[in-house]
């Protein structure tokens, strides 16, 4: 494992655990924060792990952008920040482990979107989310990217509009988080849902979840467009030819890809 | 009727009534199953039918495609079959009439697709959903397209992902279905929501759902472009007026189209 | 104020009210009634108020168009009469300031969609929602397409296609509405919501919904094409610059845009 100065980037089994560990700053998203989360995903995305558990030490999961980091920016610097920020959370998705946020404590802002990029979430019920640039000067306007396509559109305007937390209980009833569980199941639940999530053929699983990125948001003819030519070339692969050998032929399957 | 060799296909009233009868393949859609299926929608859109109730006998509604079906297919094979299974699953969508899936067992894979592609769902408690593709070697791409936009992106990712069931009620929840009944109430309660939905106007219903399905999915301007349009063109339709007419000199209706 | 015909119209503080007042006719939507909205939305965007709430007097929100000003018309006049109706459904979306409905009574089709329409809405407890063209001649093709952006898609057909009304409860579960509450407490529910989600920069806050709509709907890679170009650019805004400066000095903000 690389050496970083703001996570802890663990290898565990077929898991690799990302931790951000700036806690005396709320694992706020500054540049170099950003820059080791992109490069730990994109390593991580090249080797055969098969699950990701993005976490984070301290009171807080992340509080977003680091105004600090912000402040003395023109566009062209934010904007470059905000690109940086973008495709670490773009990356999330398309990387082809399955990444589950572990949400111990309150997400606001680029840290409510790191939640909500996550394929999956599971959160501790102390835990909330907010979109805080509603009650301030500066906009939440990446971060309502995700949560929009997570929530439905009056709750996406209310977390946006008026910045105000909601709790885990309420995220999970909303579908912001797939589950919110006692602090003190956090990391049994995590790991059950990763390990059922992360069966079955790596390289099957890896397209499976990228296709499903790339037919959201589209109409419906658009989405079986894609749908179908990926599932009809995926049918070859040996992951598939052994999943259904083994069904027809009643006995485990053993995976190669 | 036509002869049918997998299902059971009768006319009701107004109603047709077309059930999976193949239990002890769990109504496994195999392309012999699809072309059926295909044929009584085609056959059953052209008629003066007002509601379709798509049903199942058997333990399972249907558990998906075939894998002695598909195994031996090379690509073009398998994309002929997604393709046609498609085409059954858009069909559903475009026939005039309203179409409700009677779930009364569990539904996979492309079984649990073909509950997401019927316009309305009532489930038996006892059934459950699932894309199993999640947990072995051949993921459910095309099953996970409709399911996609009936369901939130967490809870789709939770079960394309993990593969595993979810009960009836949780279906409910998260919008898979419309109800979760008891399993004895499962005949009346699709027959009442089918009773419900098929009133009024069948000209103008039927062109209904069919721009419903145009304007899902895309940008709102580009929905009111399409709905303002059908619309306009709708209200000189017999029924429009008849609707207008009746409803101002304070008298039942007569619907001739 | 302008003077309204169907319409009273009261700033009160950072607020503006729009209030429909023809109970007798049911608030329908007559062409003088949506010219008379389309004026006060429009006049209001140009003012400096942060929030409107749109009500009503009466037994009814609205109950949508007033088929004696629809049953005369041919294709050219519905045509016209549904741009205008759009336009004003488009206009509440487009507005700087938070819209929020108080819905007091039932709101069907039309009057259903200026629910869907506003960024936020509360309703009394003895409110209901319907699409009722689904049981009549003239189906709902517009008013289906905010709702569809609302609630999921078994929902939207159940609406649409039975035209069978839903109570609050069940609205503010499906997302159609924020909160269904106590009849007695719709007034300081309506304005405790409106008050959380007009805090902070007026500018940055009208942008920031304004590119919410923009970015709804779309790939994902076209919403944050849209966001981030457009935060970039506010980060440079004095509401941006100031709410960063009052959080890093440590001392409340004073919003000057």
């Amino acid at each position: 494992m690389a050496d970083y100065e703001h996570l802890l980037v663990k290898q565990d089994g077929d898991t690799v655990r990302i931790t951000m560990n700036r806690p005396e700053r709320r694992n706020t998203l500054t540049e170099a924060h950003l820059r080791e989360l992109l490069h730990a995903f994109e390593t991580t995305a090249g080797s055969d792990a098969t699950g990701i558990v993005l976490g984070a030490e301290g009171k807080a999961f992340s509080a977003g952008h680091d105004f600090g980091d912000v402040a003395a920016r023109d566009l062209a610097g934010v904007r470059d920040l905000l690109q940086l920020c973008t495709k670490v959370m773009r990356t999330i998705e398309s990387v082809p482990q399955v990444v589950i946020a572990r949400v111990q404590a309150i997400a606001t802002a680029a840290g409510c979107q790191l939640v909500a990029s996550c394929d999956l979430a599971v959160a501790a019920e102390s835990a909330a989310f907010a979109l805080p640039g509603g009650k301030g000067g500066w906009f939440c306007h990446t971060p309502a990217v995700p949560v929009a396509r997570s929530v439905g559109r009056k709750r996406l305007m209310e977390m946006a509009l008026t910045g105000d937390p909601i709790d885990a209980a309420t995220a999970a009833e909303w579908g912001l988080v797939n589950y919110a569980v006692p602090d003190a199941e956090l990391d049994t639940r995590v790991d059950d849902l990763l390990a059922r999530a992360t069966r079955g053929s790596r390289f099957g699983k890896g397209v499976g979840k990228q296709t499903l990125y790339a037919q959201l948001d589209r109409p419906e003819a658009d989405a079986y467009a894609i749908a179908v030519e990926v599932m009809a070339a995926l049918s070859q692969s040996p992951g598939a030819r052994e999943g259904m050998a083994s069904f027809l032929e009643k006995r485990a399957p053993v995976w190669t890809d």
